[in-house]
């Protein structure tokens, strides 16, 4: 590990052809990870610095080239192992330490096969670079040449070697050769953090780059032909010193999520080491599959197994001789069974992940019963095993001829909850963590804890801003629709003077019916309460739900779009017919449509006669005694755009005839729409609004009810009976708040959400114009919608039913999810739906990708269309 | 810090009566935990051994005691050191070292006020009193002698000195000293971990003695006066170091959750190292308030600031003279202005989370909108200020004479979710922010991932085993429910010919009115689908649910229960007037009960007559579609305990109708009442169960739906229109599945949970039979249930109506609160429940709270409702 070492290298040019993109930033929209399954790889981690990573790594190379006592049929065997990240280069340097230890091994025992050996030294900072080629000689120095202050330099060191093995004149070796790949990918030369010699020696390297060439290290162990193979990849320090550009390794390579070894620390002082360690690779999502350590006498084994009893095994190494001239030939001999064993347990757990991923889709079919799924027409090829997500991508098993996991964008947003990017979600984990140590959960009513506390405060001066004065806590969208009609309808039942402070609980009082004021096509949850205010559907029939009875009155709203490059008005029959012009109505911009200066035009006079037509009939015993709607968008409606203006003339309306309002944001909260709360958007404010999917980041249920303390008031009294008697178990806990809490502050701070314009309060628009206004311009398409994180576009049906369309929807969203986007249908409506904090220029990836694949499916659609015509005649 | 230091020592016996309980195990029995918060208390944690804590405790000492220009109206302070474990004794001795070096200090540096020192080692491991008698004098060498064999003998060292300060002469001092304690708990003589020492040198100590006298120490800060007291409490090695019985000392410190300063670690290796100390820490749910290290020059902080900007200040104390003669008064000198500023970052985040504390009911009181509750009547002095939970234990905070934390189990298991004691709560804590990390939340329908595949294996192989071959995935029981009433309605429709393929979404189909089967009291949830299976009750009324229309026919069910000493049956009116006997049957035990055997009874005949009368009447177009029944015990309608034969006659009396048989056991499951399901308790089985609360052990929310494959097949079909339409956003979100994979494994595993009897798939008996026969022989009780997790009694009403019982159970509720017992009303039912894993004696000190504040209650109330009727006349 001297200069020295160095000279014998026989160096030459290495194919290179990413050099120009490292020089640069590997953008957030590079291409999607896939990561080889064909053999099995494992990050070496450790608990601390210096004890023994490398060694490991060569005892690992050691077993796994060197079998002992083969069967006659065993095959060779490749060993790769990668270093992305070196300091203290070329004195240190881990790749040829593994190279020359084996090199001296294979004097002493004999690999089975005869091994070609590489060693390669790939990038260089300039002064490593410089200090490398002193080692060899000048002329040969490395291209770009040291000191140039112009990042690293392709250094290019490679040594090839062949070690005989015992078959090397075999018959039956048939000329088979085992393989060794030892590599280092970016040397620094001072030996400190790499994040301090990457400053200090003008040599940065974006975690895209280092992603992006370990990747690359991976792919290179693919192959075809019958070689066991082993890859191995060395982390450089602790498992969260930091890498070259400052991030934690153990977040630098989380988008791998390779399994890990993990190299416990045998000292005074090494059980905390190692156990630490280990957790902070746990609460990252790593798979930790065993732990080895070098003994020290200190019998730290004995409670780092009862720690890591019945989940990881834990191995000890002899001690390793202080002796600096000890050439440890003799310590590799003597640890040969515990890597034996090591190795072992690597493949095993290869193994059986491996079965356990090709066994999921089966096992899911025989026993998940998913929801909104007919499980008749949904085969095995169908289900997609998710290994993993890392911020808005899935990990995506893909068991085709190389098997792999594919990083896919999840462009349904997981059913629209998913707001986290990676770093978000780390922070996530790492508070839920800590939430669930603190406090578990623990009863609220009466009761009063931090997370909880700080979580309403929030909501109360965020989306609740200027009118909220109580949050209610419930687990989903549709307790917290139950809850809200039930405050809703007892406000409007106290300020009617339905019922009064002696009625309460007299059963002889006749009771009258409520009804519900919402607008077709609005969607509010799936249980009873929150279905009876939704308008009947095929969602709604006997079949589903035999208990709805649709109680509610149902408007039908007029709605805005994209269409053809222009944003239009699309006006209800109703409305049509008592009008003229309205219906071609076009808007010079989006922004038009939500201008409050709309409130004084005609439009705004004919929707409010419209509503008031409706709601002045006679009705009986029968009252509207809550309005419920989505603000802005209809989501499980269709990405129903209602025009603003008409949303604001309802709440008008209603309040003047003292009917509680409710705003659904259930969908829209939390910035979907590029707004915290879309209320923001519509400009006039609820009595009630519910919030839940984005409110905790994604990652867990929690909902909530807001309310004024004039709603609060009308279930004030002296009897419990008048209080709201609604509740879950749940209620309130504590990690669901936490994660809450932290997601809230996050999305709306600029300093960790880039999207956020500090002043405005509204994200900046994540979707390209020009892209978006081509697609509204499609033949194949009908209407366009993009607002806030959400882009929708609905086909067109022209010549075809509409189930005919959401079949073909169907089969475009299966080229894009081949092409690294997981789309979820919506009927003949297709959307891309990114988080609050995802880069516009991931945006713009997902619009091209649509838009490429709608050409693609448009051309080959239409091809059958023709022919089908053709024949047809 | 070698031997000869202790040769100057003043030695004198210390008053310690608890040493002959520190000779045996602390039982989980003791006393209630109570945590002073009349001043600052820390932990000092370090990320390794051998980073200088105790030289952080020292800089805070002489920060503390020698303050530099204090202004003239300055107080006296009081500095508290407590060493709880040390090895290596008596020549490593940190709580000497701190008094020492002190005393030097005071030489050069004079306290503001006049110091009183003493330095203190209370228990020592035979070998280390020899060791340190030693050095002392024979004749002084301790009680209990050194190698006894006999555990930890009192060693009682204590050393006092004076030190002159400024103001020794003052007027205005007024005879003012500050004080120091520097004491060292246990002490072993060996250099090695704790855990080694205690076992090598017959010296073990139980984690129960560490935390009752870190408790003591703690308390012994308490004293009126106007001293500013900073007490720290030093841990050994790193912070997942064992302590002496093994235990992680991160575990074994947690009841106190102490607010904890990190010594970071300034070397090469130490970023890693500190951050993950740090994660170790925060994911047990401590909160770090500072971390401070030594500089090695390798900037270190720059990456450890980036790590914990926004959260934690990080602090850079000088590098330490590696010279071992040098005295370090120079260093402590430059070390000043970091220690005073780490001093006042301590006090200043004490004084936030006093305030905190302190204002967290009145803000609760002004935003939260509590379930189930009647906010007029809820005073700010009502509401319990939870500061987090352990295990089984809530640490609630008192703003009494002196503020403190204090230890109450929760024995209403918050709703009755609570499974977890401490060692499961920590697990989960861990495997959650795994799952967070790893999955975050990601979409489920026609998807498959690992948690929600283990989970709804291990759920068909536990609760669903021999029936259940589906799982659908929810929120909470109420979803659930909805969901199972969703299933059962369309097997029944399937089965009966009411609803044909062809049908499907046709409107014009004449739609049947389906009603379900219900018990009187029974209740399965708040939405309103969920309510519409629960006959009426003050619940459901117009008031409360407008739109409730009860669609069920509901049958008054058969009661059991303890009353003086004797198990009994209640039938209802209905059944009554057509028997003779039955109403006064009795049982020779709880198990008789639910003996198989009283199939072939009389009374199985009665039931099944009765039930056949209320199903076979003429009902029009309506039919029952479903049973639903909390199998065994209804828990909200006031812990009844239904008579298990009826049930069972129940279910079969459906089955011969073809009428589906939903189980409701979000109660009941896993565990509750003593078998992982009541329906093994109920011999028999059901065709869609419902599962929630306690199956994540009372983490987060989840809920299940299992159902049989006859059900599921009922919604297989071509059409999507035919599979079961309703889910919710976070449906089987990693998260929850891991934690209830972890629970349910947990729960039934006899290694992790004593309470389970292996063969027999059961809880052994939690609550003392003598003191559930005594209580249900107390006058003032009417009834008692004990089954698995679950005591609960009813008061007696007989002379005053319910809602007067109603009011004294919660005032006996508040007499328990403040006897260390969490509990809530149900009516005039007051009920115990524990976890599965939750010691038996710890129920039994449960009981004998519950009966004697039972006792002190009966004599007040006796004597008022005396006096009130002597007053009458």
């Amino acid at each position: 590990m001297t200069p020295a070492h160095l000279s014998r290298h026989r160096r030459h040019r290495l194919r290179l052809p990413l050099l120009l993109f490292l020089r640069h930033h590997r953008t957030a929209a590079a291409a999607p990870l896939r990561i080889p399954l064909s053999h099995p790889t494992f990050l070496i981690w450790s608990s601390n610095t210096g004890v023994g990573k490398t060694l490991v790594s060569t005892g690992l190379a050691f077993a796994s080239l060197f079998s002992p006592a083969a069967p006659a049929a065993a095959a060779p065997s490749r060993f790769l192992y990668l270093k992305p990240v070196q300091t203290g280069f070329p004195a240190d340097s881990d790749s040829l330490f593994l190279f020359n230890k084996l090199a001296s091994l294979s004097l002493l025992h004999r690999p089975r096969f005869p091994v070609l050996a590489s060693h390669r030294v790939l990038m260089a900072s300039p002064s490593a670079a410089s200090a490398a080629a002193a080692g060899v000689s000048l002329a040969e120095a490395p291209r770009g040449g040291g000191g140039s202050g112009l990042g690293m330099v392709d250094l290019g060191v490679c040594e090839e070697r062949r070690w005989e093995g015992e078959r090397s004149g075999d018959l039956d070796g048939d000329g088979a050769v085992s393989e060794l790949v030892s590599e280092t990918v970016f040397a620094w030369k001072e030996a400190v953090s790499p994040h301090l010699a990457a400053e200090r020696e003008s040599g940065a390297v974006e975690d895209g780059a280092v992603v992006e060439m370990v990747e690359r290290g991976l792919r290179a162990g693919l192959r075809d032909g019958k070689e066991e193979t082993l890859c191995v990849v060395e982390t450089a320090g602790g498992v969260a010193s930091p890498g070259p550009s400052g991030s934690l390794q153990c977040d630098l390579y989380r988008p791998f999520r390779l399994p890990a070894v993990l190299v416990g620390d045998g000292r005074l002082g090494g059980i905390s080491a190692t156990i630490s360690a280990y957790e902070s690779l746990r609460i990252r999502g790593y798979d930790v599959v065993a732990v080895v350590f070098e003994d020290h006498g200190l019998l730290n084994e004995e409670p780092l197994m009862a720690y890591f009893r019945n989940r990881i095994p834990v191995l000890v190494l002899p001690h390793v001789p202080e002796d600096l001239s000890n050439d440890l030939m003799e310590w590799f001999s003597d640890s040969r069974s515990i890597f034996d064993m090591l190795k072992n347990i690597m493949k095993s757990s290869y193994l059986e992940r491996m079965q356990t991923l090709l066994d999921m889709p089966k096992k899911a079919r025989d026993i998940f019963w998913w929801p909104f799924t007919q499980h008749k027409i949904v085969s095995e090829d169908d289900i997609t095993v998710i290994d993993s997500r890392y911020g808005e991508n899935f990990a995506v098993f893909k068991d085709q001829d190389d098997k792999s996991l594919n990083q896919t964008f999840d462009a349904c947003a997981s059913w629209w909850t998913q707001g986290p990017n990676a770093s978000l979600q780390t922070e996530l984990a790492r508070d839920m963590g800590y939430a669930a140590a603190r406090f578990g959960h623990v009863m609220f009513p009466e009761n009063v804890y931090e997370p909880a506390l700080e979580c309403a405060e929030l909501l109360l001066g965020g989306v609740g801003e200027g009118w909220a004065s109580r949050v209610y806590f419930s687990d989903n969208g549709s307790t917290a629709i139950e809850i809200a009609l039930k405050m809703a309808f007892r406000k409007f039942c106290v300020d009617i003077g339905l019922v009064s402070e002696t009625s309460i609980g007299d059963p002889s009082e006749k009771q009258p019916e409520l009804l519900v004021l919402a607008l077709k096509g609005s969607y509010h949850g799936d249980t009873l309460g929150a279905m009876e205010a939704q308008s009947p559907s095929c969602y709604t029939g006997f079949i589903q739900q035999p208990w709805y009875t649709g109680r509610g009155l149902f408007l039908d709203p007029p709605t805005v779009f994209l269409h053809r490059s222009v944003w239009k008005l699309s006006l209800p029959a109703m409305i049509h017919n008592k009008s003229f012009a309205y219906d071609k109505m076009m808007f010079s911009s989006r922004d038009e449509i939500f201008c409050k200066s709309r409130d004084e035009s005609d439009l705004s006079g004919i929707y409010s006669l419209y509503i008031s037509q409706h709601l002045s009939g006679s009705m009986g015993s029968k009252y509207i005694g809550a309005l419920i709607i989505e603000p802005v968008i209809q989501g499980a409606g269709g990405m129903l755009m209602v025009d603003p203006l008409f949303q604001r003339v309802l709440v008008n309306e209603c309040r003047r005839r003292k009917i509680p309002v409710i705003f659904d944001e259930v969908f829209t909260g939390f910035w979907r729409l590029g707004t915290e709360s879309a209320a923001e958007l519509l400009g006039c404010v609820p009595d009630i609004a519910c919030f839940a999917k984005l409110m905790t980041g994604g990652m867990i249920p929690l909902a909530v009810t807001l309310a004024t303390n004039a709603v609060f008031t009308a279930f004030l009294g002296d009897s419990k009976l008048k209080a709201l008697l609604h509740g879950h178990s749940y209620t309130a806990h504590a990690t669901g708040c936490t994660a809450a809490t932290k997601s809230i502050k996050w999305f709306k701070d600029s300093q960790m959400n880039p999207n956020v314009i500090p002043q405005g309060k509204m994200l900046k628009e994540l979707w390209d114009f020009e892209l978006v206004t081509q697609i509204s311009s499609h033949p194949a398409v009908e209407r366009v919608i993009s607002l806030g994180t959400l882009f929708a576009l609905e086909l067109q049906t022209e010549g075809s039913d509409a189930g005919y369309a959401s079949m073909y929807a169907r089969a475009l969203l299966q080229m894009l999810r081949e092409d690294g986007v997981y789309m979820r249908p919506l009927g003949n409506v297709i959307y891309l739906m990114c988080g609050p904090c995802t880069p516009p220029e991931i945006c713009y990836q997902l619009l091209v990708k649509l838009q490429r694949n709608l050409e693609e499916f448009y051309r080959v659609h239409a091809r059958v269309e023709t022919s089908a015509i053709v024949g047809a005649k």
